[in-house]
């Protein structure tokens, strides 16, 4: 049996993860992999840090070593960023060597441009753990729903808010103390912004709609608002409405408009599968004009869901290496679908106001909406918080969102409106 | 572009389904196979039925058409049954042409024959739709699992009984007049044996275990169970308990006494992710070593959806031909794992008795339970239906088959206890 062997740039969380995989489930990875695969070399940044779990391994800190090593044929990268990880995957697939990757940031930044660089070279360029950690989402999305038209993609795809955003649900804590609490667990990073301002997300929204569509979407094209804005009053209002408060990442292909991505809270129906998706779990839930509705459901981080879908890639490139199968061909964004301006595309949205609580408010608010064209679903007022001053909770029809920009710029000038305290997206399928 | 051209077997609901998903995204097959893909015979039972959806296809009733057709490479069966279906996708692999098929009866049988057969000729025998319709499950479990040592796979493989048993909770009607709606909705056949009494489920799963343990399972070793004993009040106390009552296909891999494969209805954890998967639609759970859990669902049949699975399949026995890559090898069935005797196995059970109501029956029950080495994890008693009489619900910890089987014999002897109305599994994962 032959020997194929991989270097691993990055002993990290993930990278150690996939050591312990290769140690505990060597056997069936070459029997699936048609060859016996080795770990021979490991990148790292600091040499003088003692790493015991390397022992075995040949370690470096330059990636030199790795690029002219022909033994090596496989390259894993794992360091995350852009920088030096992207320059390395360039030069690694210009050296004609498979690369493996869960770095969302290349992947949505420079992904079109690497899978070209891999196809001209006549190797791989894989990517399975860069969205959703361990759940298979990028080859069911170019192999199994391949038969499909995919109209829509949405999904928690962000671990950190989600377990936020459950943990408001539950206990009815704000954001500041669940964000600290998730810091003490090691669910959020010391700076958060990444997760909770929702760039984490809008990487893999990129990535997946990308691959969903057809068609390039650079991440600047994504609609981005993270979670900082919920408050507990929001979750109860959202209760009550029978809808759960999730950060979704949607893709939708609206054909006529062009593609529209975007990630936002967003109200979701309590029957919603995704409602259901709880804690650091995630889920992708796609429509295809064949396949209905599918998802895809499991861990979205942790050293050994996503070293399962890093190994898997390994394999993958193992086999055709082993069996002599040249790397895949043709370009998967060959579509050059528009993307549809956030002025056009629709949605219900949620509109929760303070007012002063006298007669006739009520009118005079559906009448700003009205005059916008705004259609109402409900409109509920309470008294809380503020002496003297009630709350109009308002959840709209799907309207496009220039109409509700307009409702929301007329709700500003009336005088009986003292704020607009949280505009939230609805949605209903 | 090299045109390259499919014949259908059968040209029922998702035969029709397959030439509708070729009508629709004939563009996408297209780019997706590298290749134009098109249908060109359609094989069907009585030629002198009048098909205007068959219009601009060959129609032939002869099997040796299409056969020794040397422009045909791929055939699609979608006859459903063993005979003469089996036969068929024989002579096809033995002619070189690649097979794909959504049937069940055959790939639980004969798969490991007719894969080995496929091998043999240098093309593929592929069988996505095979299981859970469109939900994508076998390309995930062959290839995005593959790092995984897989240790549990528990299905809703049966959107029938799904259908019923949802019904059931929601509305406390008993089976019978549930099976008659489900019957009159097209949901359940006319004769529902196959569906009620486990055994569609039993071939799934007899699939998804060879798939996920390596290993052939033949259908006389799943041991099944259908819901035909499934009464409303047992529906009652299942959520009064916190559970759902769900048919599932499961296969565990217990290393030490074997691989376990069973189809039975089962008490399942509200909390558990399959707990929410209601109605037709269908979802496989999987827990691995190194992906923990993950979970896949959809819809589980229907003509589109099983269509799109069908399609994915024909899509990549296309683009292998288009470029040039010679079908897989390796045969999946590589491992020869034990099968764990049912009366090794393991499992919580609940046990609805009807008693004596007199004072001293409860202490008679638990003794009896506790000489056969079951433990009790609860135990209630309640006055229901039959005056004079109470009755008991016990569940148990998880205690071999062996012992629960000691238990009841043992409760059968006791005179207080008038009859054994149910024992239904319990699982606590």
């Amino acid at each position: 049996m032959k020997t194929i062997k991989a270097a691993l740039l990055g002993a990290g969380t993930v990278g150690t993860g996939v050591i312990r995989v290769f140690a505990e489930n060597g056997a069936i990875i070459s029997a699936r992999a048609h060859a016996a695969v080795a770990i021979k070399t490991v990148l790292v940044r600091d040499m003088s840090k003692p790493r015991p779990e390397l022992n075995g391994f040949s370690v470096t800190d330059s990636i030199e070593d790795i690029l002219h090593d022909e033994e090596i044929s496989i390259i894993i990268e794992l360091m995350g960023g852009i920088t030096p990880a992207y320059d390395y995957m360039r030069q690694a697939l210009a050296a004609k060597k498979h690369v493996v990757t869960a770095n969302k940031d290349v992947v949505a930044e420079y992904g079109r441009e690497l899978a070209a660089l891999a196809e001209e070279n006549g190797v791989r360029f894989m990517f399975e753990a860069s969205v959703g950690g361990g759940i298979p989402i990028i080859l069911p999305l170019k192999v199994s729903l391949s038969a499909n038209r995919i109209t829509e993609i949405i999904g928690i795809v962000n671990g950190t808010t989600n377990y936020m955003l459950t943990k408001m649900h539950e206990t009815r804590a704000d954001f500041a103390s669940v964000l600290k609490e998730a810091q003490e667990l090691g669910y959020a990073e010391a700076d958060p912004t990444a997760d909770v301002d929702g760039l984490d997300a809008a990487r893999k929204a990129a990535i997946l709609s990308s691959l969903a569509f057809n068609t390039h979407i650079p991440l600047k094209a994504v609609d981005v608002t993270g979670i900082r804005g919920i408050k507990p009053l929001d979750i109860e209002y959202a209760k009550e409405l029978g809808y759960v408060i999730k950060l979704l990442a949607i893709g939708r292909d609206t054909e006529e408009k062009g593609v529209e991505v975007s990630v936002h809270p967003t109200f979701l129906p309590q029957t919603h599968p995704l409602a259901a998706v709880n804690g650091v779990f995630n889920a992708i839930f796609i429509r295809g004009n064949a396949i209905g509705e599918a998802m895809f459901y499991g861990q979205g981080a942790g050293a050994l869901p996503t070293a399962s879908a890093v190994t898997a890639d390994i394999i993958e490139a193992a086999k055709g290496i082993a069996d002599g199968f040249a790397a895949p061909t043709g370009n998967i964004y060959v579509d050059k679908k528009k993307i549809c301006p956030v002025d056009d595309t629709v949605s219900g949205y949620y509109v929760r106001l303070l007012v002063d609580d006298k007669p006739g408010v009520l009118g005079a608010i559906a009448t700003a909406f009205g005059t916008s064209q705004v259609s109402l679903k409900s409109v509920m007022q309470t008294k809380r918080e503020v002496p003297g001053k009630a709350e109009i909770v308002a959840v709209t029809h799907t309207v496009p969102h220039k109409s509700i920009s307009a409702a929301l710029d007329k709700l500003k000038t009336l005088s009986v409106v003292d704020e607009i305290k949280n505009v939230i997206r609805v949605e209903e399928c």
